[in-house]
């Protein structure tokens, strides 16, 4: 357990508390926040993300390590042992599906040390990839079983310190929880062979895919183990210098095009670009360079200003799965790959913890509601590869990359996998302490402690309810006061707060309810947001949605679908009465949708000229209400036309 | 010259009237109208339509030669012949911008006879191909210099069979004006291979591109030589069993995915699906088969009524350069590749000669004036190779899959020399011809002889101005009554003719004024369409341009660009004010533009934020007079933001 060291500062996801403090001295304005690890935040199945939990642990999980074997991942690394005489399979890069599969299996491992069978997942593929390792400590099965030759020829494509870079952090979540320590002696046997080949007195190359950025700076904080950090920021300062994108994807899709301190919007391939801003945060924090996070956070503001879906995907082009310029935001063409949201959801975590800015927790919130909890079906065992916001009548479905529905397993199957590393480390991201307190982020069914022994027990039906409920259970032993700070999410406009049955009046302040006192045991706090039905409207620079309003409550975006529709109206055709009041209702023949969203609706006819002069009256025809459901449910029933953004009627 | 003969049905461009006739018997039924030839339809330089083919002459084709020998196209033909040993060069279907530019260099040699240039470049590349051509018949530089071993080998991308319909179609054009007789026999030779492997006896496999079905059945039409049609049509007939599309695309980016005589939905790439569908109806014309072009005009009605832009542009996505859904039409990723929309031009061209229907030639109108002439720069030397309908203030040129300006030439060439052939073959596009008189479609300052020695004068300054006089020049030598057909495009609401200077009230019937009687020389029939500026909508259902409308004048798509903007107006913030008239205008500062729009207009602000809750109230400042441009026009000046579809302030 030696090697379970720890930094506070900026997990790529949670670790446990116990393990020691800072690797690193920290400069003290860049540590806002620290993460609480999975053994001090622990989900009850009772709520909506305990259940996304459960379900990953018992469906999603055991799917992948399923798909794993089958898909030919598990057998492609068999191979690069000398043990099978089989073809490669899939992707060049698929012993990356193996090492999120991995770090996800460690993650829910920390809290259900009983699941035998993903124990032996762990232990068995550990000791494989120990048996697929070169002696020189490079390990991937393509370039050792298909093109040794090419070992390091292509680096815009090759994806190699990628798939390193999910070795390391399956190795990193698996010695901090305690799970294994057999995994990181094979990270680091590679790590240290990529400091040899590409450190300071090495090769001036990186990665077309970045990835190994975030991790290696988790496995400098894991180890202490300075070249990593330096290796990491090494990789960093590389680029903007030519080194990608001399083919027919040009440098802007690799994030080349600019140094990294100089860039000023997100461009590119969107996961591409949303590690690498992760990886920024990352080496910012470590090494105390302000110039990098300032990017990152002028970053944030480009994505986020004119580039983010309302359900907080990012990627507005299929193809290069690209950001698009700014306001770019199609919702039929929307790619928002799952792969982004989870990334956007890991970055904006790191900007969180750097900063304590409340905006951050408020996109967590959004993309893991909407564009993140989408991606999986009710079963947990399918899953979208990208996410649009509406699905055409008559759409035809291109495979995997326009599919119209959740499909089990992907030929590129990075999501998947993706998906289940993150539910699997899903209690992590609820709240975060520092010395002053608890912060509350992510509202759950949970129970969380804080350093010194705050612990906080919280309850609520959230997000179909705003009323959450929280019992200081243990005030800590030091008999000092101490701050709980409460996310109050920026779609709430209205609330209250109530300390031991009495109302308080705290005004929120820069996002968070921030309540200071020597607590005492049983008291209970309860937060109350209003959650009434929203009508949201898009920058009017978005074109694609001009006229249209998005119905949300809470957190949650809400969507038409063609199954709550009468037979033979056309989705397309429908539009919202702006006279009539949209309303929170439960539909009982929908008894998995704890609230549906009723609102008054007509069918327009327009006619079948695609053109025409002047103005185009529609005729409108037999009043409906309509009855929209939560985008993350959307696809579940049958398969069918949908759309997120709704076509007001014009007045009069 | 025995080569000459000609059919009189549907050839790909328009041949000599002095040949022979008909070279089969062609169903009643399906041959409704004859095209002119170049020797009987010219366009007077003076005119729009006149201007671009002199344009086409002097600048563009000879920058098509220039850039063939530059890039690599002739160098790699020598290769192929043995005279160099230089690697190949850029795509391996660099052959058929070879070909592509010789037709164009013939149909325009049938007018400019003089030009020792081109003259040279004919013969000269002609004799080239004649060397480079194997043995067997085989004519491909890639599969000769590069990889002979896949000669045939890969049909889902190889390409072959396209390059070798270029090369017939090249060969046609040579052979069908008289330019010269040398190119048909290679192509005859190539094509005889073709037969012999792919015909009856032969291997059933079908090009990924199509191309050689049309061409097959030009050659057919000029040879009289039956083998060549039953070929085109056994391509045809063996689509939708499979044969392609069983890697990453699939069987309906092909249009594979369905016999040609069940699809009822445009699909796919959209130059295969435009050019497969040309070679439908060529088939469908050659052998009577009905239900063939019931097809073609099945698929037209789907794509002119849901998938083919306010410009005339196909292709609404970049990736797969495809359709996409239906009323998925984005303007700002508006594909419309300007090869899509020659071949759509191609398309209606072949249905309007079957059919007679005025609406095929109202889109090769509006494709025509729009989308294939923005494609090219004022200098005839720069080209669009995606024709998008909106360029967004921040946009970030990907190089030439969404440039912000016309390149001079492309890694992918196929569009710059498809320009020119079109627009040197233009002039044969104005008229048809039938047993009963003249056929007027295009307007444009030119002189038309129909056969029996019928010849009228077209003088008009159409598109800017909606008046064309025309005067019966000859009469014809049989005294008998004939009628002059003139098209009343549908954008035409109102319309006056007169005959000899008296007003006649005319209803037009089918969107043709028919003006039968015994015309006497000199006499003038002048019809004058009102052209007032129109505000055009879209189909509510196209979702992308909700709430705008498109100013349009005659066939004239028009745009705002950012060059007229004041300075520091950002162009997604105009609105057009819906209370104020656009009239058309003559503005002095833009002495190359003999007609703009002008409206009133309103810069609209709306905050900062992506998404708000509730009716977002826009604060409109300073009102402004917009101005609005020809949309072939954009683009010369600076580069920067454009848009067609202008979103209208709210009422009130």
């Amino acid at each position: 357990m030696t090697q379970q060291k720890l930094s506070d500062t900026v997990p790529a996801a949670p670790g446990l508390q116990e393990a020691a403090g800072p690797v690193v001295p920290t400069p003290a304005a860049l540590s806002a926040l620290r993460p609480l690890g999975l053994g001090q935040a622990r989900l009850r199945a009772e709520g909506l993300l305990g259940r996304w939990r459960r379900r990953n642990a018992e469906d999603t999980l055991p799917h992948c390590v399923d798909n794993l074997h089958t898909a030919g991942n598990i057998g492609n690394l068999r191979a690069a042992a000398g043990e099978s005489e089989d073809e490669f399979v899939g992707m060049w890069f698929a012993d990356s599906d193996v090492h999120k599969t991995l770090e996800a299996a460690a993650w829910q491992l920390a809290t259900s040390p009983e699941d035998d069978g993903l124990r032996s997942f762990v232990d068995d593929t550990t000791a494989l990839l120990a048996r697929a390792q070169r002696e020189d400590g490079y390990l991937n099965s393509y370039f050792t079983v298909v093109a040794p030759q090419e070992r390091w020829a292509k680096p815009d494509w090759s994806h190699e310190l990628y798939c390193a870079g999910h070795l390391f952090q399956a190795a990193v979540a698996a010695a901090r929880t305690g799970v294994s320590p057999d995994l990181l002696p094979v990270a680091r046997r590679f790590a240290d062979l990529l400091v040899e080949r590409f450190g300071p007195d090495g090769v001036e190359e990186v990665c077309g895919h970045p990835e190994v950025e975030t991790a290696l700076a988790e496995l400098y904080r894991l180890t202490g183990h300075r070249p990593y950090l330096d290796l990491a920021q090494r990789f960093l300062d590389l680029r903007g210098r030519g080194l990608l994108g001399h083919g027919r994807f040009g440098p802007r899709y690799y994030q080349d095009h600019q140094p990294v301190r100089e860039v000023r919007e997100v461009t590119g391939h969107a996961v591409r670009q949303l590690y690498l801003l992760a990886g920024m945060v990352d080496v910012a924090v470590e090494t105390g360079d302000l110039a990098l996070l300032d990017a990152a956070e002028r970053l944030w503001a480009d994505a986020f200003r004119s580039r983010t879906y309302v359900t907080g995907a990012h990627g507005s082009r299929h193809r290069e799965e690209a950001y698009g310029d700014p306001y770019e935001l199609p919702s039929d063409r929307a790619y928002g790959e799952t792969c982004a949201a989870i990334a956007s959801f890991q970055w904006n975590w790191r900007l969180l913890l750097a900063t304590g800015r409340a905006r951050y927790a408020d996109e967590m919130e959004r993309v893991l509601y909407n564009a993140v909890a989408a991606a999986v079906s009710s079963d947990g065992r399918h899953f979208f590869y990208s996410n649009p916001l509406q699905l055409r009548t008559g759409h035809a479905s291109s495979g995997e990359e326009a599919a119209s529905r959740r499909l089990p397993w992907y030929s590129c199957a990075c999501c998947p996998p993706n998906i289940a590393r993150l539910m699997a480390s899903l209690p992590g991201y609820l709240a975060t302490a520092d010395d002053g307190g608890l912060q509350i982020h992510l509202y759950g069914d949970a129970s969380l402690t804080a350093p010194g022994g705050r612990r906080v027990e919280m309850r609520t039906a959230y997000p179909w309810q705003g009323r959450i409920e929280l019992e200081v259970a243990e005030a800590g032993g030091d008999g000092q006061a101490w701050t709980l700070a409460l996310r109050v999410p920026a779609w709430c406009d209205t609330y209250t707060v109530s300390v031991g049955g009495e109302p308080v009046r705290v005004p929120a302040r820069d996002g968070y309810v921030r309540l200071t006192r020597v607590w005492t045991p049983g008291t209970t706090v309860v937060l109350d947001l209003d959650m009434p039905v929203r009508q949201v409207t898009a920058h009017p620079r978005v074109d694609a949605v001009r006229g249209c309003v998005a119905l949300t409550r809470g957190p949650l975006v809400y969507c038409l679908e063609q199954a709550d529709l009468p037979p033979g109206t056309v989705l397309e055709d429908v539009r919202l009465d702006p006279g009539a009041e949209a309303t929170a209702a439960r539909r009982e023949d929908l008894p998995d949708i704890p609230v549906v969203i009723t609102a008054g609706g007509l069918v327009a006819h327009a006619g079948d000229s695609l053109y025409t002069a002047g103005a185009r009256r529609e005729r409108t025809g037999t009043p409906l209400t309509l009855t929209a459901v939560p985008y993350f449910l959307w696809g579940n029933r049958s398969e069918g036309p949908m759309r997120v953004w709704i076509p007001v009627a014009a007045a009069g």
